[in-house]
Order: C-alpha cells, then structure tokens, then sequence
C-alpha cells in the first residue's frame, strides 16, 4: 500500500472508533455527567491505543470487529485518566477545548473520570472471548500502571534529583504501559499464538517508549500550530523529559546552572510575572542548549532506534495488511509533528 | 444463635475482611500512592458490603471462602467511592482519622482513588466462578450507579426544590446500589437459584433503604460519641436528607420559612461567623419541627417497614446460620447508634 492509501486507512479506523464512542453513553441520558463523559469521547483524538487494538487483533489472525469494544475500552480509559491529568496539571485547555474541571467543575471531572474508567471496563466486558478473565486482568493491570506512572511524574515534580533511568520508570508506567497493553490485547482477542502475543506486547513497548520521546522532542522542535501546544512549554513548566534530564547529566558550568533553574521551575515557579519576550528567551537558549549538547539529536536517534525495535518485532507474524500498518504506523508516530 | 453469639459471629467475619484487606497492596512496594491506598484499606469501619457478600454466598448453599475476593473488591470499590467523595466535601476527617487528600493531598487522593477502583477489579477477578462475566457486569452496574448518585447528590445541592422522590432517586444510586449489588454477588457466587439471588437482590434494596433513612435519622438523635459525627451537622450543612424533606412537604407558615433556609445553607453557606451556640439553637429549633411535625417518628417508622421488608425477603432462602445472621444484621442496622 502506499502512504496515501494507509492514510486512508488510518481514517477509516478512526471514524470506526469515534462512531462506536458516540453510542457508549445512552442517548436518552442527560445531567451534567453524561454531558461530560459525551463531550470526554467526542473530543477527538488520535484513537492511536484504540487503533493498536483493532490492528493487533488482525495481525494475530482474528477478525477486527472482535476487538471493537476492547479497542473502545483502552480509548476512554485512556480519556479517564487525561481528564483526571488535566485537574491534577491544572490544564485549561485539550485538544483546542476547555477541560472538562474548567467547562464544568473539579467535582463534575473527578466524576466524569471515574464513571469513564466503568464505562471503559463495561465495554471491555462486551469482547467476545473465552480468555476473558485474563484480558480483564491485562486491562487492570494498564489502569495500575497508569495510575502509578502518575503519581511517580508528581513525586518526580517535587524532586530535582531525577535521572533518566528514573524517567524511563515513570513513561514505561505513563505511557507506554497502556500502549503495550493495547497491542497485547489485540494479539490476545484475535487468538494470536504466544509468539504473536509475545510480539505484539514487544511492539507495543518499544513503540510507547519512540513515542514519549517523539512527544518530549516535539515540544522543542515542533509547530506550534500544529501540535496544538504552546511550544517550549515543557521548558517553561520544568517538565522532566528525556531532553532536559539528558542536557542535565551532560551540561558542565553555566548549561548546568541554567537547565538546574529550569528543573526548579516545577517546584518554585517564577515569582514575578514573566513577560513573553522574557519566556520566548527562556526556551530559545534551552534550546541551544540542548543543541550543543546534543541532545536534540540523541532523541532523535533513540526514537528512530525504538521504532527500527518495534518494527523488528513485527517481522515473524504473519504477512499482510494489518502487519504493514502497524509498521507504517510506527513509522507515522516517528515521523508525526503534531 | 443469641445477640451476642450473633455479634462475635460478625467480628470475625469483620476480622476475616480486615486481615484480607492487609493483603491487597504488596506488602513489599512503597511510595505515597500504596501508602495511601493502605492508609485507606485499614481505616477501619463495619466492612457491613463486605459481609453481606460473605453471608449472601452463605445463605445461596456457595462456600464463604469463594466470595472472599469479591467481598473484599465491594469494600475496596466502596472506600474508593469515600476517598473521592471527601475530596468534593472538603471533608477534614473520616472515621476519626484525617482523610487522603488532608494527610497527602488532592493529587495523591485523587490518584489513590483511581488506583483502589483498579485493585477493586483485580481482587474480583480472583473469584473462583464461571459466571465471571456476570459477576463483573454487576459490580460495574454497582461502579456507574454509585457515580451517578453522587452525580446528582451534587446537583440536588445546587438545587432548592428537591422531593422526597428525588432522594430516593438518589440514595438508591449512591447508597442502596453497592448494598443490594454485594448481596446479589454473593447469592451469584454462591450459585444460588434464579430465585435465591432474586431474594436476596431484593434484600439488599431495602436493607440499602433503611440504611440510608437511619443514617439521617442519626444525625438528630444519635449519640456524638458513638457516631463520630458532630450532631445535626446535616442541618448547619442543609443537608437534602429524608427528615429535611419530609419535613419541608409537610410544613406551613414560620415553620416552612425556616426549613426553606436550612436547605439553603447548601449552596449559600451563611456568610457571617456563626457561634457554636448559635449552631446549637439552630440545630435544636429545627429538630423541634421534625418532632412537631411527625418526622422523627415517620423516618423510624420506615426504617422499620424497610427492614421489615428486607426481613421478609429472607423467608424463602435455605434455613442456616447464614440466612439468622442476614436477618439479625438488618435489625442491628435498623437499630444501631452509630
């Protein structure tokens, strides 16, 4: 197939995903927290974990349809834990809209978030499987992970002693775990063989991993209009990325007195109002920075390594479309930039 | 069995969850996240949910020992529902000790939550069952029904003209769900007939019922002490309780007017300093009404024709020990002071 033709592709799965979303909330039901949990699944989104599901299932033999209500079940609860995120970061806007503690309340969002993780473990219940006590388990498993990956990034904010050993703990936790646990379950739904399980989970886990660093790299060097974030605001914030905790473990004398006062804006955030001229200053010398140090290339070359890894891991299952675009898809992920 | 043989019965049982609870969170991790969620699963409390599943199995002819993972997974599921609920009470205190988000804070509260709602399910999946499916459905209706409830306990306040009807809308989800939802489990479990989880399904509504209804009726007559609750603290609250709104439909005149400003205490909390003597008038004044108007008598009445009700539900169900102690347990709640 070429680019264009999985684009097209990548497409119809999405609207797949998004119209299976639309009918988790009754359509009778009203109150302010089906409005938000509506407003959660039709916000939009990548549906990337949902996606690695459908396609997982595929490439292990079964049918995809089979892993629709799983494939739904990893995307709201992957939205359950960005709306509780989003209360926890303080985060006014996502994906170009208010969050849902700003639209509504923290009350209505706490709320919002926990009735999405049932609903999420309702839809996941629907699979039709005899492995069902084991997928649930997987499942539970991404929701711990997922949790303590979060309370190990703020523990991380309030400490400004963490390494990069210490980051990869935490993303493997955040991000990638859900993600790995995505491709799992597809292998696991589409009766794929323990080898395919087994590589499907490989795949998953080095994907998550080119993907948090590609997400931490676009903040640097991405487009602002595109990305849909403010440029140079995991700098701003102090963010431990791979990039600045790297640039940290390599700077000496002046770098390393700057990236320490940029480690320390999570804790103590500037005092004084900052103008933007001030911020805008901030973030293009950290970026040199990181420039010099060569970090910016380092990421790089880590995100192409864990996509060469993930894309290795596909080689043994059988050939065919769904094993292409998973491929493509890490490819995609490396590639994207937004 | 006498009272008291019933009572030592219970605090084994009691015990029994207690020691289990120990076990949920690995003894080996640490970390604020597992200190929290142990902080919570060893607070203490009647672990009533969790006994009612235990004796549910019981009284269906199952084995107690089965339901000991889904009994715990109810009390689990039911302290993540407090964690979170206190956060939206800006509640300082839960029995007697300080509640997650005072002793760490919101964060870790709010992650600790979500975190005991994933242990919730994986201890239910450790039920030895081939109706997982079922079982799980069931607590995931439990889940979404109690978010609901609390959904609409939140609205009610905002709101001035809530009914009798609306409450029971309400407790029904937020309170009596879990309660019938833990007796359905362990006649489920149990392997109980179509008929014995039937019955116990419908003991469990009304014993959630009458819970709920004694519950209000503690906050006007019961003992400080024992409760650990400051007294008439639902009417400083304005609290939308059954006595408060049984009471507002039946009062006229002087009477009416000073119903109508307890319930707007909610969301008007009174903006100058009050005396704790003031309080106490205002307590006392309010709980003349009730007398004066045959609530207090009217609340205990129903709670009575409730256990009553959840009396008569047990009738059918194997004779047993377990069958007496669900019979005792719905009189003690009906007459307990704390």
């Amino acid at each position: 197939m070429t680019p264009d033709q999985f684009n097209v592709r990548y497409e119809q799965l999405r609207r797949q995903v998004d119209r299976y979303l639309t009918t988790v909330i009754d359509a009778g039901s009203s109150g302010s927290l089906d409005d938000a949990c509506r407003y959660v699944l039709t916000g939009g989104g990548k549906r990337l974990r949902a996606i690695l599901v459908l396609l997982s299932c595929e490439a292990a033999g079964g049918r995809r349809a089979r892993a629709l209500p799983a494939a739904a079940a990893v995307e709201i609860m992957h939205n359950f834990t960005l709306v509780h995120d989003d209360i926890m970061d303080h985060a006014r806007t996502r994906r170009g809209r208010a969050t849902v503690h700003i639209r509504w309340d923290l009350n209505t969002a706490l709320l919002a978030g926990d009735t999405l993780l049932a609903i999420a473990y309702a839809q996941i219940l629907r699979t039709p499987t005899d492995d069902l006590c084991r997928i649930l388990h997987l499942f539970t498993q991404g929701v711990i992970g997922v949790c303590e990956g979060q309370a190990l990034d703020l523990e991380f904010e309030r400490r400004n002693d963490i390494t990069v050993k210490d980051y990869f703990t935490m993303v493997e936790q955040k991000t990638g775990i859900l993600i790995s646990v995505a491709s799992e379950l597809g292998a696991r739904i589409g009766k794929g063989t323990p080898r395919d399980i087994r590589q499907l989970r490989t795949f998953g886990h080095h994907l998550g991993r080119a993907f948090q660093m590609q997400d931490d790299l676009l903040d640097v060097i991405g487009d602002e209009r595109q990305f849909g974030k403010t440029i140079g605001g995991d700098i701003l914030e102090g963010k431990r990325t791979y990039l600045l905790l790297t640039a940290r473990e390599r700077a000496r004398g002046s770098d390393r007195v700057l990236l320490d006062t940029v480690i320390k804006r999570k804790s103590h955030p500037p005092a004084r109002k900052e103008t933007p001229s001030q911020r805008r200053e901030l973030v293009s010398t950290v970026r040199q920075v990181y420039d010099n140090l060569g970090v910016i290339d380092r990421t790089r070359a880590e995100v192409v390594a864990n996509t060469q890894r993930a894309r290795r891991a596909l080689r043994d299952l059988r050939p065919g479309i769904a094993r292409d675009m998973l491929g493509w898809l890490a490819d995609r992920l490396a590639h994207r930039i937004s």
